[in-house]
Parts: structure tokens; sequence; C-alpha cells
């Protein structure tokens, strides 16, 4: 028991060195480093394919994308025309920021203001894994139940910014808004929150231009 | 790294010897024991719901409820008149083998034909760890996607039923079934598959009766 809780610190301690050093290398370059996490098919890339038409438009901004298998996620992004690496974790649960930092190796930093990393879609696992990030955003779809909050309260409390996705299927299910913002507030009362259809494009535009403005505020104080 | 690799070993061993006890003791009683894994929010919990109405008029059956947080399903579970144990993992992302047969020891073995465990939400780590159980069920909702089989695959090879859940939004989504049905060939070919929708009970009665018929099949070959 001993030997795992060392090895469970010293795994930690070394994901926070290299978050420092992503940390370092965005504020070099004047980065914003966005991480945003979900269970398996809450929407993630849909989103980032919807968001990226009215972000690229605004700021230079390039995707790291975290799946277990498959280089599909970064082709449906490299097809809209932007900068997208695929990180393949051949089976971990979670991205860590040993990863990220090699990702970023691929990415020509001085030519961007943010980066959006998908992290594997997973509840739980990759709360635990700082990447150097400046903005944890958690998505959540409507068809998994407002029971989600309670239930996985880590990456609830831990992040900055609440999507709930899949706006458009409320009438089909019996997700209980109610119940969820009673929970959210209890959880992490400063969560800031949108509702979007990724799929049908609702409320796209709305949460891509605050993170816009998100971007351009913290490169004018970083400045 | 080395101590990380030897670490996983003894873990993994461990949890094969407690694997085996659980076999052991459902041998022993003639117990039939089902391990059902899914993203969050898939339906797993609604699904036993709905199935334990047809289950309990055939067999003996009892419920073991794995969650991060909070006792909800267990309460669902038992709300239908079902001996329900739930296990909370305080921040774990699997249940192992251990915590299975602890929950064992809240259960009155001799009455039961049948144990369905209903493991964390999560689509990856949970295929890591064998619980002694005689049957894997894997569920996958509609509002997912069809992509999760090779996004996912360690969690559908290792499978031997599939659920294909909340099939009455698939007019509201662009799942494509003909692609699933292909990537499951390629993945697992041998895997049982059946569409429901647990909210609607559509298909539930055909599934439950698949059950109950190996559960029947089972003890009359162990006995």
């Amino acid at each position: 028991m001993t030997i795992r809780v060392e090895l469970g610190t010293s795994l930690l301690a070394r994901n926070e060195e290299m978050a420092a050093e992503i940390r370092y290398l965005c504020q070099d370059n004047n980065i914003f480093l966005v991480n945003i996490m979900s269970s398996p098919g809450a929407g993630k890339t849909t989103l980032l394919e919807k968001s990226l038409n009215f972000l690229k438009t605004h700021i230079k901004v390039a995707v790291i994308e975290g799946d277990i298998a498959t280089t599909r996620d970064a082709d449906r992004i490299s097809a809209q025309g932007i900068n997208a690496v695929q990180l393949n974790t051949n089976g971990a649960c979670h991205l860590d920021a040993r990863m990220v930092y090699q990702a970023f190796q691929k990415l020509d930093l001085s030519a961007l203001d943010l980066i959006l990393v998908e992290n594997i879609g997973n509840l739980v696992c990759p709360a635990e894994f700082d990447l150097g990030e400046n903005l944890r955003i958690v998505l959540l779809s409507i068809t998994e139940g407002n029971d989600k909050i309670v239930k996985y309260p880590v990456m609830f409390r831990d992040a900055q910014m609440f999507l709930l996705n899949k706006i458009d299927l409320l009438p089909y299910t019996d997700f209980n808004l109610a119940e969820l913002e009673k929970d959210l507030r209890t959880i992490n009362s400063e969560l800031e929150v949108f509702h979007v259809s990724a799929r049908l494009g609702l409320g796209i535009e709305a949460w891509s231009n605050r993170l816009i403005s998100i971007v351009r505020n913290h490169r004018r104080s970083e400045s």
C-alpha cells in the first residue's frame, strides 16, 4: 500500500513538472490553453467542429486531439483547415502533461493564440491530471442525465466552464434542468454555464464569442 | 518506470486472486455473475430498473451498484424490491474484484441465481479488471455516436453481449447503424446484439428473456 501511494505521488509530481513546462511555453508565446473534458460521446469533437468556424476568423487556433485509438477526431478537425495533432494513448484513460508537451513540439507556437485540447472521453480520470491549462471546460450532454453532477463530482468541481450539449434532445428525455442547476450551485457555484446543441449549431456563436473574449483579455493582461 | 510495471502486474495479479475467490463463491452457490459496463449516462441503471420487473418473476436476483459517490443507483434498484448493495469507490474509476467480494459478504448467496454488477460509468478502465463474472455486457447509447466502437476498442472486444440503448433517439442523431455493424463485426464478431430503449421499455422483455435463459442453462450445466 505504501508503494502505491508513493508511486501515485511521484506520478502526479512528475505530471506537475511537465504542466509547469507547458505553462512556461504558453506564457512565452502568449498562448491560451483550454482542456475540454466529458464522457465518451458527449459531443466534444462536434462542438469543436462547429465552434472553429467562429473562432478561426478572430484568433489563431490549433487543436490537440486525445484518443485511445484512431485519428478520426484529428481528421475531422483538419478538414476544417485547422492544425490538429492527434495523441493516441493506446489504452490510457486520460491525457497527461507529458503527452500534451509532446504535441506542443508539433505546433508552431509563435503563430497561435489558442490551443484547444480535447481530452479522452472519460468523466473520472482526466480530472486528476493538470495539463498546464488556463481554462477547464466540462461538457455534459442532455442524454447522459442530470444526476452525473453528483455522481462524478470532481470533474465538475474543478472546471470553470460548463457546456450543456444536445439541448435539442431535452423534450425526449427525463433530464431535470432545475435539479441540475441546484446541484451545480452546490458543487461549483462559480461555473460559467452555456446551453448548446453542437450538432444543430445552437448556442455555438455565443460561447465561441465568450471564449474569444476570454482569450483576448488574457493576451492583453499577459502582454 | 520499472516500479510502475511491477506495481501494475502485482495489482492485476492480486485482482485475479480475488476474481478466482468470487468464481469459487459463485460456483459453490450456483450463481451467475454479470458485469455491466458503459459510459456515464448510457442507461445502465434504467436498464436494470426496467429489466428487473421481468427477471424477478423468473429468477432470484440481486444487484451490486458501483459508483464514485452517492447511493442514488442502489436506492433506485431497492425501490423495485430488489436487494442492492452500493459500492462507493470514492474517486476510483472502476470496480475491482476486492470491492465486489466485499459486496458479496452483504448478500445471502444461497438465496440467489443471478447477481448483476453495474460498474462505474467509464468506457476505458473497467475493461481491465476481471470481477470473476460469467458474462460481460457493454451498453452503448445511440446519442454517444457509432464511432465509439473503434475509439474504445478494448471494452467491446472483451464483452459477450452488446446492448444498443436509447434506440428511440435514432431519428434525432447522426448515428450510423450500418457503420456500427461493420465495426462490431471487425472488432468482435461473436457479440450478441440487442437494440433497446430502457426508458421506454422497448426490447427489454426480449433481452431479459435471453438473460433468464442463459442463467438457467448455466445452472443446469453446473448442477
